[in-house]
């Protein structure tokens, strides 16, 4: 690696991007994403997908194309700009009409996220972006996997992942995340709450390039149990999750109480937080940011982002879709991707 | 009334302010918010307290005194200013050495929240907005009450009432508070749901002034329960107690994904909202406005608004209060005080 040739090619990341489910906005936010020649100009970038979709969004959107497209044959090229990688064997998918959970559709997103992960996970991409799917279009496929995050886990045979949640400086990983709220109760243990704090303390480190990282971990009930009036969950199984990250040398504090860990002048004095559940996460991050926030997963090998939209079959194939989300899952995985590089080459050694 | 003369003294509602605990930051952040000559304009005040710590704020804070004092005996003096009634009965409380949870404070804190009530109730003030209090020192002086809500319910034979947070326009009332989250379970019913929906559109037509009121109702789980795949309150819980709201004429909607409810585009649809649990509601109106917010009670006949943070005993005694909260609750009690005032006196009627 050449450092001193910061713009050439082999600096710049290769991105890899799954298209997302082909009825649902994945095309259109990719086009309007990657429309930025500034965004492009930062990266490389490989888009596993249907090219005649992103014709047609790119049309609605009365954007140039600026790509150009190959077969998708197993391999990657690597040029300089934005290359789609074209699944041939998938034509046709139905591109129009209804939008809603479709088996072939499920088919096709399904396909561009297998080989976006393969490629992945045998480092011939620096990163994986990937657009929304449709669960149940999965489902209806044949691919029985509970989301992306599931799917990535056992490609990557990671035995612990979580999510973590971007927007600017706040980040937020989940001990929980698609679990009834009250069906948490069973599953609400010790391993659950320290596992996103070890996993969160490692991504601060290797991926996000912070030394020695403050995490901070909200509690469970109001006022974070206010001494066991309100909750002994605090007591009996964040504390000893606390302790253990501590006695690993992970800087962490908390119970924090949940209803102020957010507040700014709080939040800022983390470079993570850990959440206890889906909302208590997600409405922080969305409130803030909802169209610059990313999604990223930790525990598996290998950086991946997503935009914390759905497909939004709703609004899908109309021009209405803001791609605000997906540009800041780009840029997240370029900073990484960057942010690894850099690691990788190792400190500066003085001659 | 005279409606010709709105700077009049029988115009300019009479807001009565309970002190909170001695020991705690209500009388420095009473006098900091009063301190500002525009908002002692909007309206009058009796503050019931102990003037000597109002002084001793003032002093730490630079701020000349701007009341007057007469010791309190049972009534209410109408003045055109700030009359600060001296609770003499109490005199000597600690006022320096420890701040924490402590009897006689408790004691203090209680009174003036109790006379306060009083006069609210028997309509001698407008509204009342009550500085913080330590519920462990209420305990401690034999006041078994677990806050002011559970106060104010009993003196105002509410078997009914909710808390509701405003923060600007963005309205959040509270289906259930200081529940541990997982017990919430066992609580939580058609009732339960229903009671805030009817409690927040009564306010909001009557003592906001908005007719056809628009209240969006959250759901308890991720995705709002994903049409039961993510927990099933929201069909047997929710949905049933949002039917009998638009039976009962409510312009209501829901179950709302939580993690999307406060994106501004999507909170700005509603003049209220409807929360599920303590932080579901106080984690955004804290993020969006932590010094901006106020709390008031739903359900008794009369107003009362508060600050939204506690005694803060770390930072008691030190200058370091912020007023903006305790500011916010006392524009909303004039706000609803002037409101009422508007709507008691009846629409205009041509001559």
């Amino acid at each position: 690696m050449n450092a001193s040739a910061p713009d050439s090619n082999a600096a710049r990341p290769l991105i890899g991007i799954s298209m997302g489910d082909p009825l649902g906005l994945g095309p259109e936010v990719v086009v309007k994403a990657l429309a930025s020649p500034e965004l492009r100009g930062r990266a490389r970038f490989i888009i596993f997908g249907l090219e005649e979709l992103l014709e047609v969004a790119a049309d609605q959107a009365e954007i140039n194309p600026f790509w150009w497209r190959e077969p998708y044959d197993q391999g990657v090229r690597v040029g300089s700009g934005v290359l789609v990688a074209d699944f041939d064997e998938l034509q046709p998918v139905r591109t129009n009409g209804g939008r809603g959970p479709d088996a072939p559709a499920g088919h096709a997103a399904f396909r561009f996220v297998e080989e976006g992960a393969r490629h992945l996970r045998e480092g011939n991409i620096d990163a994986l972006v990937t657009a929304p799917i449709c669960k149940e279009s999965w489902h209806l496929a044949g691919h029985k996997f509970r989301g992306h995050t599931d799917f990535l886990a056992r490609r990557f045979d990671a035995r612990r992942v979580n999510m973590l949640f971007v927007a600017g400086r706040l980040r937020v990983a989940l001990a929980s995340d698609h679990v009834p709220l009250f069906e948490l109760r069973n599953r609400f243990t010790i391993g659950l709450v320290h596992q996103p704090i070890d996993l969160l303390d490692q991504a601060l480190r290797e991926w996000f390039g912070i030394d020695r990282a403050q995490i901070g971990v909200l509690g469970l009930n109001p006022h974070a149990g206010e001494n066991g009036l309100l909750g002994d969950e605090e007591q009996r199984i964040i504390e000893p999750a606390l302790t253990a990250a501590r006695n690993a040398g992970i800087q962490v504090s908390g119970p924090l109480p949940p209803d102020t860990a957010f507040v700014p002048e709080v939040a800022q004095k983390y470079d993570g937080l850990v959440a206890m559940y889906h909302d208590q996460g997600l409405i922080p991050i969305k409130m803030q940011a909802f169209h610059a926030a990313a999604q990223m997963t930790l525990g598996i090998e290998g950086i991946r982002t997503s935009p914390v939209h759905g497909t939004a079959f709703d609004i899908a194939g109309k021009n209405r879709g803001h791609p605000g989300s997906m540009r800041a899952a780009v840029e997240l995985a370029i900073e990484l991707a960057t942010q690894r590089q850099r690691r990788l080459a190792g400190p500066l050694v003085a001659p």
